[in-house]
């Protein structure tokens, strides 16, 4: 007989649901739900407006994910519910709310309805700024260790600056919350009744730490007088590894999702990092990148290292047992799409439609037919800054090289590979700090539909690339950690590399580097290497003093 | 009675003459014709096909220039032609043609009909790089004094790499020939039956000094051992300086043009130096840009300053008794109409047609509301490489302060900003060494057309701008020079600084530097300056290395 594990991937704008056999790994169906209330950037539901830079969500339409989705996959497939065994979820991070200790997020009482600090803050909220400068000044100045496993700087997407920024500007509500919580723990504790943070978001998000903790009373103390508890009054205390069991469906969930009351319910984990186990990585060394709008890359290492300009390092992270590695580059997909918004010129966009193709297809078309150092085109690619090795917003992009007989086409492909170049400045990084890099996988919009950006990749890193083979890659992570959640005497898995093993997946293409093209980029490479350091590390910080400049000018 | 002067401007396509009053300034009429010809850069008349950069030009087109354009203007403005009393020319050089000693091109003989080499070869023909490779290497391990005195750097398109060429290619040519000479000599001695050399040509296109002559046999020796009495043999032994007279018109040449012989004749000038007069400068200090595809300045001095990385310094090449400098920017116009042709998106052609406007008024528009410094963008404008300062044909373009926000009209923007850094820069390094730049005159299409540029202009360079007054600067001019020629006692000029002053035309218009905006664009010349000397002086060859992969990758 059969038996099924759920996995539901919660995005910024919708949540899936995605039924798998968990032997075959056969993904059956899956469900959507569009958030109902979206992102709320602009007004409350009350018609309350927010703030700049505010980015909010309401915690019912979470529910409402597993209330639609999940009847709507056990209808379509006809399997009956006592079969799935297994249900994980991922979410987006920090994505963070204010609840009481029973749960209740605040916005879903009365008297706060109308309060913006009462609601979820999105990753993407970034009115936190402010908090978020402080805190690096403050962890700086005091010399705090654990910043070191952060690259040196937290961003002001995590959860301590969104928090302060409660307390700064809405203290009722930072008193009235009995805990904050990532909305994947959140979830989690709605579908088995207990509350349970998640190593994953802890690690990452909340700068915890297995061996060391928290950051110590007196940091929190030396940020502002009023956060020296912040941990014991606001924080979770108990972190579980992924890959483990968060609890059983309660009742109430059963009924009104349709599964088994007692369904194993897996530890939150959040959207990138469950990619690693859907393409069925289970040991150090292979690098994961989720290449979408950014990119976002993932390492599992035996030891810990502090890694230069890294975005985190997390014991039991990923994956159970490992040192689980995160990395960035801020500006890929969206790369290539301001450079086909803003710089491709008409004759080429009537040249497409004559061709019947789209632009991207046709100017991959042109860019394809060119040669590695044919262009004669160099570009460091930070057109949204840098977000790792340099850890620096204030970056921003540059080209050189071009001729007045300089085509758009070249220009597009100088984009793609100085995105490639960033890879591997992050991959010779991790290296040069002693985290080995064997392999490489890619997952993403790009990864699937863009063969010569995958080429030019292969040629630049000089490593094999495989390709995710799930379309619902988030999705498929979940469900591995939900079969993992069930155990093997329930016909899940005791052991989720094993799991990850039997039901990642990756596409049979894959793709190698071309030595003739290789040889090419690593001149080119060795170029963009000393451009990086002049202009990333101090050499020459023009490119901070036009943004100076440009703030001066434009009055803020 | 009202006293007239001819000047005949011979462009690269066409020739025009015009009609002065030379005591009001008045331009009565022009007349223009395009030479039949035009460029040959694919074959000879008689179906020969020509090499690969080659450009040559037929000099029967510059005789059909005198047959059909004085008539006309004499025609339509009905006056007597006996009230001419001058007549100028200025022409494209180094524009260089082999002829036999009565001054007949050989190429109007039957023999050398078929033979590429009897022909002009215009100052774009290209196919003498290796010779110029040749010359500059040799001169510069002699330590040729002169080398100096054209900023180290000797252009394939001057005249001794075009001889050699000839001499390489076809040595029955270079025998066949009594001399080679400059198109406005030739056409002078045309004119007035006497072979002249203006010291402008020789000076500027033929390694000529007042003090020191040409270079030694020795050099032309170490060339090639043929080219010892190059100088005594095929080139021309005396010199006339700039504003005087070079004879009086044949009666050949009056019957053929409706004027009457013994009409007086200027020394011939080239086309870009003769606009100095046109604009009414007459004294040192006063800097002419003449603004198009490229830029080309003009610079009277009083002394002899051998200027780093400038084109050229000719004793009486200009105006007589001043040392006339000449420097350069290879990429302007051409420069924006890249960007017009290759970077701008349908979104804003779209927009420019529904509002009515060409698209380069439309991003003037947009691109006139930015403020000095809004774009935080900073470019290297070496598109074409760099004519003065570094005189390094292998430099490349460079942008830097790119972010997902940037919009056409910035990178727009940018690119004029950085053509006026490059004037700054030419500017600066005149002031370094010696040569004093009070005042700043524009002409050509970009200064009478564009407001815009020239504002920026103004600011960068923090000095007043005057605009040429006439649209026909050049033959404007040549018809000062004319003037000159024929004296005081004919009801011309004894002073060609008196006659610049008087008929020399600047109009009302002044764009004036705004304190604010140049306060801001110091800071960001700082940054061009600093970018400048790290890419262009050697501390990172990066835009050779990458031009030698280009070409290693192209096979070339």
């Amino acid at each position: 007989m059969a038996k099924y594990a759920i996995g539901v991937d919660y995005g910024t704008l919708s949540g899936r649901a995605l039924l798998v056999d968990v032997q075959s790994g056969e993904e059956l169906c899956s469900a959507v739900l569009d958030y109902p209330h979206a992102v709320m950037d602009e007004t409350l539901p009350c018609g309350k407006k927010l703030g700049v830079d505010w980015a909010l969500q309401h915690p019912q339409d979470y529910l409402d994910v597993l209330y639609t989705t999940i009847p709507a996959i056990l209808a379509e497939s006809k399997i009956n519910p006592a079969d799935v065994i297994g249900i994980g979820l991922d979410f987006t991070a920090c994505t963070l709310l204010p609840v009481k200790r029973d749960g209740t997020p605040l916005c879903f009482m009365d008297e706060y309805k109308s309060e913006p600090h009462a609601y979820v803050k999105l990753w993407k909220h970034h009115a936190a700024q402010a908090q978020a400068n402080k805190l690096n000044e403050i962890a700086e100045s005091r010399g705090e260790e654990w910043l070191k496993n952060y690259g040196g700087k937290i961003s002001s997407e995590w959860a301590i600056p969104k928090i302060w920024q409660v307390l700064d500007e809405a203290p009722d509500i930072y008193d009235a919350a009995d805990t904050f919580i990532e909305a994947a723990d959140w979830v989690t504790w709605q579908l088995c009744g207990k509350e349970n943070r998640s190593a994953c978001c802890a690690g990452y998000k909340e700068m915890w730490n297995k061996r060391t903790g928290y950051p110590s009373k007196d940091f929190f103390k030396a940020l502002d007088e009023r956060l020296e508890n912040v941990v014991e009054e606001k924080l979770g205390k108990e972190i579980s590894p992924m890959g483990g069991k968060a609890g059983e469906l309660t009742a109430e969930m059963a009924a009104k999702t349709g599964l088994c009351k007692g369904t194993a319910v897996a530890v939150g984990i959040i959207d990138a990092h469950v990619f690693v186990p859907a393409v069925g990585i289970a040991e150090e060394g292979k690098m994961l990148a989720i290449m979408g709008t950014s990119t976002c890359h993932m390492l599992l290492g035996k030891e810990e290292k502090q890694v230069q300009g890294m975005c985190g390092v997390v014991e039991d992270g990923i994956l159970p047992g490992f040192f689980g590695y995160e990395a960035g580059q801020s500006c890929v997909g969206d790369h290539f799409a301001w450079f086909i918004d803003n710089c491709v010129p008409e004759s080429y966009k009537k040249a497409a439609a004559e061709e019947g193709m789209n632009i991207h297809k046709y100017l991959r078309s042109k860019a394809e037919k060119l040669k590695a150092g044919e262009s004669g085109l160099v570009a460091l690619d930070w057109w949204n800054g840098n977000r790792s090795c340099l850890v620096d917003v204030d970056l921003t992009g540059m080209m050189l090289g071009m001729t007045l007989q300089t085509k758009p086409e070249e220009i597009y492909r100088a984009l793609i590979e100085a995105t490639a170049y960033g890879t591997r400045m992050i991959i010779e990084t991790f290296r040069e700090y002693g985290v080995p890099v064997h392999e490489f996988y890619a997952a993403g919009g790009i990864a699937k539909k863009d063969p010569m950006t995958m080429q030019i990749y292969a040629d630049i890193i000089r490593m094999p690339i495989r390709i995710a083979g799930s379309d619902q890659g988030g999705a498929l992570g979940s469900a591995i950690f939900g079969a993992c959640a069930a155990g093997k005497e329930n016909g899940g898995y005791d052991d989720v590399f094993e799991a990850a093993k039997k039901l990642g997946k990756v596409m049979d293409t894959v793709y190698y580097p071309n030595e003739e093209s290789a040889e090419i980029y690593d001149a080119l490479f060795a170029e963009y290497r000393i451009l990086h350091d002049y202009f990333g590390r101090g050499a020459n910080d023009v490119m901070k003093r036009l943004k100076n400049i440009k703030k001066k000018v434009a009055g803020v």
